[in-house]
């Protein structure tokens, strides 16, 4: 059978495809990376008694060691004629660790369900024309460094930076640099009940799961 | 009543979302901008009877008084009490045209519904990893010039060109000045029949609805 990689989408239950909801339902094992947010994402959709397979990955250098395990595990019951779709946040290929199964598996059949990205959920929370006509999109992660993060923003019309945390202090440091901080919004658990939507400039603490979205023009014409 | 732009994701019927269905079956009224591929994509869902407006949007310099003109209509149908939901290919705030009317509407209750992005369809048609960890991401659209598009993609580890169409042969000396063609493909009408994903090496002829992925490295470890 094959390996399905689901975009779960990012964090309300409604906000899975059609698609996704489908072949969760037709799989025969559900497997599942790290803390367990696509999980609890997923959990209305799952049937009950479904088999699960869910893989510990470890922060750090130990990961490697981790998705081998996991890629292990779920080759056997491939091999074995069963169906594992594995639940990732948002999209699969976005920011997903799903890609680190699919670089071990890729040689059986896989298929990838997209899914609605937390940048989309972002923008849609704050109602905000993200990118028009010839606009351009940088997406790029808090975790790198300040000058690294400037030189990527520069001649982006549209931002996101992805996975802010302990890194809010680094990107309004930089975003203020750019003069970007008088339009530039934080959002937290985008979509979920405890969704924040807030300017940056008064924003004092942030989870890993939020971004911030900045823009160098006014809205839409 | 309220406005509601719904993403109904890149193609295939099966990547709207549950919300996006709940959403649409329960509004009194459906609208559809320009050549009606969202129309398309959303028609499964659409109960028999539902009243729909139909906002054709000209190419060019015509554009502002058609939006002005659809979302005339479209507040009309809001004040005498109706819900509307806007159809939008892909997420309605990524390129989408919804936000033009979003811009002249925005005095109403809103809600955005967030889709799947053509580009997570074309990073899951070649089964990509798209972006991990460090990565950043350049989404551009290929209406740019030359010089536009080789600024935008030098510091982007993945690139995703939109809106190729007739600017194949500029979207391809780009990629090859910046040493990328060897890693570039062209996927057209993703999550569609009649999908294509081939290296863009061997592209003769782009749709409007394609777009190329470029990575500056392999594929994640």
């Amino acid at each position: 059978m094959r390996l399905i990689g689901i975009g779960v989408g990012p964090g309300d239950p409604e906000l899975l495809t059609l698609k996704a909801v489908r072949l969760i339902q037709e799989s025969q094992v559900v497997a599942h990376l790290g803390g367990g947010l696509a999980r609890r994402i997923a959990a209305p959709h799952l049937p009950p008694g479904m088999p699960e397979l869910a893989i510990p990955v470890p922060i750090g250098s130990d990961a490697g060691h981790a998705y081998d395990e996991g890629a292990r595990l779920i080759r056997a019951e491939i091999e074995a004629g069963r169906q594992v779709a594995v639940l990732c946040e948002g999209d699969p290929l976005l920011y997903g660790s799903f890609m680190y199964l699919l670089a071990r598996l890729d040689d059986l059949p896989v298929e990838v369900v997209p899914g609605v990205s937390s940048v989309m959920a972002a923008t849609a929370a704050e109602r905000f024309p993200f990118a028009a006509g010839n606009d351009s999109v940088m997406l790029v992660p808090a975790t790198l460094s300040e000058a690294e993060l400037e030189r990527r923003i520069r001649f982006a019309t549209a931002i996101a930076v992805l996975k802010v945390g302990r890194h809010l202090g680094k990107v309004r440091a930089v975003l203020a640099r750019a003069g970007l901080l008088d339009h530039a919004v934080h959002v937290a658990w985008a979509s979920l009940p405890e969704q924040t939507v807030l300017p940056l400039a008064e924003v004092d603490e942030a989870p890993y799961f939020s971004l911030v979205l900045a823009h160098r023009r006014g809205r839409a014409a």
